[in-house]
C-alpha cells in the first residue's frame, strides 16, 4: 500500500453546504419550478405489453377547454438511429421511441400520446379522450422465451450483434458478447474441485425517492429552457437535440436538485415531451411521474439468468472458469451485459476463462442503468461459486478469495494491467475485522463476498473564480448526488492552500458552464475533481505570475506554499508572502480578475473492490431472513470526504440487501407489472437493516492527483452474494434465484 | 482617419439575441421574480427634507398581523468608511446610511425603516404604524445657500477635501478639484475677444422606464440570493458585503434584464433592506419602488451652477479659458465634478486654462450617474460660451471649433496626450451633413456643439464554450443594457469565424462567471468585448493544439482561418482543414471539452466625440420649443452592431433634448419634490421629438482589436448646448439657465 498522504482539508468531513437548504426544504427538486402561465403536461401509456399501433387521435383531447396541446409518435421527427454517446450508450433511434412510441408498444406503460392542460387533473381526464387503436401482439416476457427458437420477435429488424456472420434470421437477442483467455478445458481438466450455479434474478428498480420531473419553456424564438432533476444535464441536452433535431445552441438544461438516481436518471423520459406540448401551447410545461408511472416506464435494471462454472486446485488455486450471461434489456436493445461480463471474474487471477453474456430483449421497460450496472448480478452467480467452492475445499471463503486476488500487475480478463489496487488489503481488513473474527451468533450464518467496480472517467470541465475577498466559487457541471459539491470544494481547498469554508462550488447549468459527462459511473469525484485541480492550478499559476510581477522577480522564482506565493528557495527577495485573499484583494492593479478553468477527458480511472460480511438468521416458521450484522470494508484510493464514502458505502449495501431479500418486478401473465408501487415492491425500511458498519482502505489511484477512486458504485456489488452465502450459512441451502423473499425461502426450506 | 478593415461579421445588425423574449413578455425584469413564500417590502421615508432622527419604534407594526419583519437604521451593522470602488465610487458609510439613515434624515424621502408583509398593502399600512420622532432642521435647498458662510451644515464632520491645507471649520462643500495649464492672466491679455457665461442647470432624472426592484431569499445558512436589476450585479454584491458586513461567497446576485439605468442602476437602495427583511423573516422577500419612490429617492443628476470664461484671437484661435463649476451632490458627497471638470475643455487645444469644481452638499437625493456623468453641465456652458464666441467672431462655429480641435498628439486638459481620435472627423462630417448644408427652415434657428465623453476600461472577465455541434456560448457578467449580448456575439464570431447566429451570450450571476465591473463608463463593448476576443483567442489556440496533435505537426504549424485550423504556409501536410465544428465533434478525443477563459482590466478606453446639429422653431405666444431636425454625428472607433449604436446616439439625443426642454426637479421651500411623476416630471414622449438621424464616424481605437471606442455615454453631452444654441439662433436670446420650458422661454421673450 502506498503511504499515507498529509493533507489538511482532504480527508475531513465538513458540513455538506447543501444541507441546510435541504434540511429545511428550501432545495429545489425537479418538481420545483413553477413559472407564470404554466401548464401540466400528462402522459398516455399503453395498456398492452406489445402491440402494434393502428391509430392515435387526440382531436378530442385537443377539443377539451383548457387542453393546450397534445402530441403523438407522429409530432416526432423521425428517429436516426446512431450512437447516443455518453454512459448511457445504446441507439438514439431507440430512445426516441421509448420515449414515444411510433408503430409500436413494446411494453405495459410505453408512452403513446401526452397533453398538456391547465390543470394535472384536466390532463389526466384529456388523456382519456385519446383514441388509439391497437392491434395486441403475444408479449415476450422472460429470457427463456425471448430466447426460444420459435420466440415472437419484438424487433423484426433485429439481427443479433457480434455474431461472427451476421445471422440469417432476426431474434430478441440483439447481441453478444464473448470474452476469453487461455484453455478452458485444459483448466477444468487440472481441477481438483469444479462446481457449477445457476441463478436467476429478477427486474428490480433504483428505488429513488424523487420521481422523474421537468419544466419546460419554449420561447416563440425556438429557445427551450428545460428545468429538470437529471444526473446529466449536458448529456440530456445532447440527447434531447437528437430526439427533437433541434440546434444544441436552442437548448438550455438547467439541473434540479435530485432525490436519487443512481443511474436511473441518465436517460431521457418526460423532457422532449414537455419541450414540444410548450412549443405548441407556447407555455411552461411542467410534467412529473407518479411512482406508479417510475415503475412502469422508467428504466429498472436487467432480470438475469447466469450460469457459473469454476474448478480449482486443493489449495484453492482457481484452474479454469466459465459464465454464460444472459441480460433482459427490456423493449430496447442494450442491457450491461458488457459490464456484466467484464467485472465476473475480475477480482482473480484466472489464467483460463470463457464468457459468454446476451443482451436480449424483452416486452418489458427498457433497462437503465443501476449502480455498477449489470456486475451485481454477474457478481452474485461468482461470489456463490466461490462460496460453495470453499465450502467443498474446507477453506475459509477469505483465503480462497486471498490465494486468487487480482494485484497490481494482473491482467484484468476485459484486458488492461492493474495499477495499484485494494483488494488484497480489503481481504486482509475483512480477515481481521471484530466483525469477522467474533462468534456467529447462535443459530445465525455468515457470509462473504467480494465486489468490484471499473470506474470511468470522460469528460468533465471546471472553472474556479476569486472573489475579491479571497473566497473561492468553483463552477463544474456534475448534478450532486452523492456529494460532489463536498468533494470539490474539499479538492480546491486543499489545491490553493484554503480552508473549506472559503470555497463553494456551483452546478452550473448547460449555458454557464463547460461540458461534462453524466454524474455516473462513480466517475464524479475522480474526474471532475481532477478538472477542479487542474483550474486551481491554473489560478496558481497566475497567482504566481502576479506576484513575480509584483515583486519584479521571475515567474519561476516562486512557489505556492500553504495557500501564500512565496519566493522559491535561494531567491532573495526581501518580500512579505502573498495569500490568495491578498492578490484577490490586488487583482484588478495585477491583470483583472482570476479565473481558471480546465477541461479533459480523464484517463486513469482506479479499480475499486469491496468486501462485505453479513450474518443473517432465517426464521424457519415463516422464511423471514434478518440481516443481524453487516459489514462493507472497500478501497476508495483517497477518501475526499470520509462521511460522504461511509453514506454510499451504506446506502449501496441497503440498497443491495433489499434486492437480495425482497426487491423484484412482478409481472402478470400480461405483462402488467403487479407491484408498481412502494407498498408491494418493497425497498428495505431503516427497521429492515441493521447498522451498517464501514471499513475505508485507501490505496491511491495513481492517476489521480489526491489519489481518488470512484466509490458510489462497488458498494452494491457484493451485498447480493454475502446475503445468498450468509443464508446458505445459516439454513445449510444454497438457493440460487432471488429474492429471498419469505415465500421463496420457505418453499426452499420445505423442499429440503 | 485609419483605414477601413474588412470584417465578416462585425459591422453588421443582425437581430437582436433578446428581442423575441421582451417583445412577447417573456423576459424577465427586477419585479418579475417570485418565490414560493414570498412576501413584500415597503420603505418608510422621511417626511422632512432635514432632521435629526430622536426614535424609531417599529413595535406596532411588528405586531400587526402578517407583518413578518421590520428594520431601521439600528439593525444594520455600524457603516465604516472606505471607498466603494468601481465606477460608482464615493464612501462605504455614506451609501450605507443613503440606504437607510441613522441618526439624520438628509432629504424628502430618506428611507428610515422598512417593512415585509404578506401583502403590499398590508406593508403599507404597517409603515403607518412605524413611530419616528424627528427634530427638524432647516433644510439647505440650493447650491448659493449650502456655500453661504453661515450656511446650515448637512455634515458637521464635513471638511472639504483637496484643499491645500485641512480647514479649520466644516463646511457643506466636500470637495474641491483644480485643475490649470500654463498662464491664464497672459492667454486673456492675448485675446482679441473674451466671452463670459454663467449658466444653472436644476436636478434632473435619468428616467429609466423600470422602477428599482428586486427579491431577495435568505436561507438558513445566511447564505443570501438576490434577484434585481442593476447595471452591476458584482459591485452590488461587494457594496452589500460592505454595508451588511457579509461575507462575499455568502451573496448571489442574479442581474434580471434591465429596463434602463443610464448610470442610475449602478448604486445600491432596497437590495440590503431585502436581505435583511428576508433573513429576519425567513422568507424570500420582494421589494419594488414605486415611481415616486424613484424620483424622491434614487439617484437624479447634479444640479449645477457653471462659470465659464474664454478669449480667442480674432482668426479664432483659443488663448485662454476659465471655469468654476458648483456641483450639487445631494445628501452625501460624490457628485460628478470630476469629469465634469475634466471633459469641459478635452474637445480643444488649450495652452492656458484653469478650472475649479466643487462637490456641495445639498438636503436634496444623493446624485447618482447620468450618462457621461458631470459632462453635459459643464460642456453646456463652454459649447454656449463658444457660440456666443463664433457669433462675437463672425465665424462659424463649426470652424470655430475646427480651428481648435483636440487630435492626435495633443494633451487632453486632464493629462496624457489623445491616441487617434475623431472629434476633427466628426466636425468635418457636421460641415458637410446636408442638415448643415440646407438652409435653415423660415422663422427657425439652428445650434451645433460638441461632445465628449472619455469611456473607461476597468476589469471585465468572460468564457466561452464550445457545444459538441459546434455552436459558441459566450459567459460574461455584465448586464445587457444597449446591446452588449449581441455585440459579444458578433467580436466572438468575428475572431473564432463563425456565424453570428452560432454564437449566444449569457450574463452569467455573480456565481457563475467572473468579477466584472458595472455596465458602465461606456466600458463593455471596449473592455468585455476585449476578454470575449482574448477568451476566443484562447480556444483558438486550443483548437490549434489539437489539429497539430491530430496531424502530427507541431502547434506552430498550424494556423487558424476563416474559422478553421489549417496547415501554415509551407507546412507540407496532406490534411483537410478542420472547422470548429469538426474540432468540437471530436472533443473527447483530444482532450475533452473546448473551453476558454480571459479577464483583464482593460487599458486604452478611447475618447469618444461628437458634434450635434439642430434646428429649433420657438412659439413667441407660448414659449414652447420644437426641435424640427436632430442630427448626432459620433466617432465610435467601430461600430460593431452599427443599429445599436445608432439606437445609442438617438437615445442619448431624445434624453438631452428633454433635459434642455423641459426636464427639472421641482423642490419647493420645505424641501420636498413637487412633480415627482411622469406627468409633472415631463422627458419627450414620441410626439415631442423629430427623428434623430445618426451619422457614425469611424476613428478605430488603437488599444481595442476591432477599435471599439465606448459609444453610450457622448450622445447625452452635445444637445444641452446644442438646443441652447439653436434657441439663440432662432431668438436671438442667450438664455443661460436650463430648462427651456415654455414659462423659462416666454419669460426671457416678454423681458427682451
Amino acid at each position: 500500500m502506498a503511504e499515507a498522504v498529509d493533507y489538511k482539508v482532504i480527508g475531513t468531513s465538513p458540513v455538506r453546504p447543501d444541507g441546510v437548504d435541504k434540511v429545511t426544504g428550501r432545495a429545489q427538486y425537479g418538481a420545483d419550478m413553477n413559472l407564470p402561465n404554466m401548464i401540466y403536461g400528462k402522459v398516455l401509456r399503453s395498456p398492452h405489453a406489445h402491440a402494434r399501433i393502428k391509430s392515435v387521435d387526440l382531436s378530442k383531447a385537443l377539443a377539451m377547454p383548457g387542453v393546450y396541446a397534445a402530441v403523438s409518435g407522429a409530432d416526432f421527427p423521425q428517429a436516426q438511429h446512431g450512437e447516443i454517446g455518453g454512459e448511457g450508450g445504446g441507439d438514439v433511434a431507440d430512445l426516441a421511441k421509448n420515449i414515444m412510441a411510433r408503430d409500436k408498444v413494446l411494453y405495459h406503460g410505453h408512452a403513446v400520446a401526452a397533453v398538456a392542460a391547465r390543470s394535472v387533473q384536466l390532463a389526466e381526464a384529456a388523456l382519456e379522450a385519446i383514441d388509439v387503436s391497437y392491434e395486441p401482439l403475444p408479449p415476450v416476457l422472460d429470457l427463456d422465451a425471448a430466447m426460444a427458437v420459435d420466440a415472437t420477435l419484438l424487433d423484426e429488424n433485429c439481427f443479433t450483434k457480434n455474431l461472427p456472420e451476421k445471422p440469417d434470421k432476426p431474434s430478441n437477442i440483439a447481441a453478444v458478447m464473448q470474452l476469453a483467455r487461455g484453455d478452458v478445458e485444459a483448466g477444468f481438466a487440472d481441477a481438483d474441485v469444479i462446481v457449477e450455479g445457476e441463478y436467476r434474478i429478477p427486474m428490480a428498480h433504483q428505488g429513488y425517492i424523487e420521481p422523474h420531473a421537468c419544466t419546460a419553456s419554449v420561447n416563440e424564438g425556438g429557445q427551450a429552457t428545460v428545468w429538470c432533476c437529471t444526473q446529466g444535464h449536458f448529456e440530456f441536452r445532447a440527447m434531447a437535440s437528437k430526439v427533437l433535431n433541434m440546434n444544441i445552441a436552442d437548448l438550455k438544461f438547467i439541473a434540479s436538485e435530485i432525490g436519487g438516481g443512481f443511474g436511473g436518471k441518465t436517460v431521457l423520459y418526460l423532457e422532449p415531451l414537455a419541450i414540444l406540448l410548450s412549443q405548441k401551447s407556447h407555455r411552461p410545461v411542467k410534467m412529473t411521474m407518479t411512482r406508479e408511472e417510475v415503475f412502469r416506464a422508467t428504466g429498472p435494471t436487467s432480470g438475469t439468468h447466469c450460469k457459473v462454472k469454476v474448478g480449482a486446485k486443493k489449495d484453492g488455486t482457481l484452474t479454469a472458469a466459465t459464465a454464460w450471461l444472459a441480460y433482459e434489456a427490456g423493449a430496447f436493445a442494450g442491457a450491461p451485459m458488457g459490464p456484466g461480463a467484464m467485472s465476473i471474474f475480475a477480482p482473480y487471477r484466472l489464467d483460463n476463462f470463457h464468457i459468454e453474456a446476451l443482451d436480449v430483449l424483452v416486452n418489458k421497460p427498457k433497462v437503465a442503468a443501476y449502480r455498477a450496472p449489470g456486475a451485481p448480478q454477474s457478481m452474485h452467480a461468482m461470489e456463490c461459486a466461490l462460496d460453495d467452492l470453499a465450502r467443498e475445499l474446507g477453506m475459509d471463503p477469505i483465503d480462497l478469495r486471498m490465494k486468487n486476488a487480482a494485484e497490481e500487475g494482473t491482467q484484468a480478463p476485459y484486458g488492461p494491467k492493474f495499477p495499484a489496487i485494494g483488494f488484497k488489503a480489503c481481504l486482509e481488513a475483512a480477515k481481521q475485522h471484530p466483525h469477522y473474527t467474533r462468534p456467529i451468533p447462535e443459530g445465525a450464518g455468515r457470509g462473504v463476498a467480494a465486489g468490484f467496480w471499473f470506474n470511468v472517467g470522460m469528460q468533465s470541465s471546471a472553472e474556479v473564480h476569486i472573489n475579491e475577498n479571497g473566497t473561492v466559487t468553483v463552477v463544474e457541471g456534475n448534478p450532486d448526488i452523492g456529494g460532489s459539491r463536498a468533494s470539490m470544494c474539499l479538492m480546491a481547498a486543499e489545491t490553493l492552500g484554503v480552508t473549506y469554508e472559503q470555497v463553494r462550488t456551483l452546478i452550473g447549468d448547460t449555458e454557464s458552464t463547460g461540458f461534462s459527462n453524466v454524474t455516473g459511473g462513480s466517475r464524479t469525484t475522480f474526474a471532475t475533481g481532477m478538472a477542479v485541480v487542474q483550474a486551481c492550478e491554473d489560478i496558481i499559476a497566475q497567482c504566481k505570475a502576479r506576484a513575480a510581477a509584483t515583486w519584479g522577480v521571475d515567474e519561476d522564482q516562486v512557489e505556492w506554499e500553504d495557500g501564500q506565493a512565496v519566493p522559491a528557495p535561494g531567491v532573495n527577495a526581501d518580500v512579505k508572502p502573498l495569500s490568495l485573499a491578498d492578490i484577490a484583494a490586488n487583482a484588478a492593479r495585477t491583470g483583472g480578475p482570476l479565473l481558471g478553468r480546465a477541461s479533459l477527458n480523464a484517463q486513469g480511472a482506479g479499480a475499486s473492490f469491496a468486501v462485505n460480511i453479513a450474518d443473517v438468521k432465517v426464521d424457519r416458521d415463516t422464511g423471514k431472513v434478518d440481516v443481524l450484522s453487516y459489514t462493507a470494508i472497500q478501497d476508495a484510493g483517497k477518501a475526499i470526504h470520509p462521511a460522504y464514502v461511509e453514506g454510499q458505502m451504506q446506502g449501496g449495501a441497503a440498497q443491495g440487501i433489499g434486492w437480495a431479500l425482497n426487491e423484484e418486478y412482478i409481472f402478470n401473465t400480461d405483462g402488467v407489472m403487479e407491484n408498481a408501487g412502494f407498498l408491494d415492491y418493497r425497498i428495505p425500511v431503516a427497521s429492515d437493516l441493521p447498522m451498517i458498519d464501514t471499513q475505508i482502505i485507501e490505496v491511491p489511484n495513481p492517476s489521480h492527483p489526491y489519489g481518488v477512486r470512484g466509490v458510489g458504485e462497488t458498494p452494491i456489488v457484493a451485498p447480493l452474494a454475502v446475503i445468498a452465502n450468509a443464508v446458505r450459512a445459516a439454513t445449510g441451502l444454497r438457493i440460487n434465484d432471488l429474492p429471498f423473499s419469505p415465500p421463496r425461502v420457505l418453499e426452499a426450506l420445505d423442499n429440503a
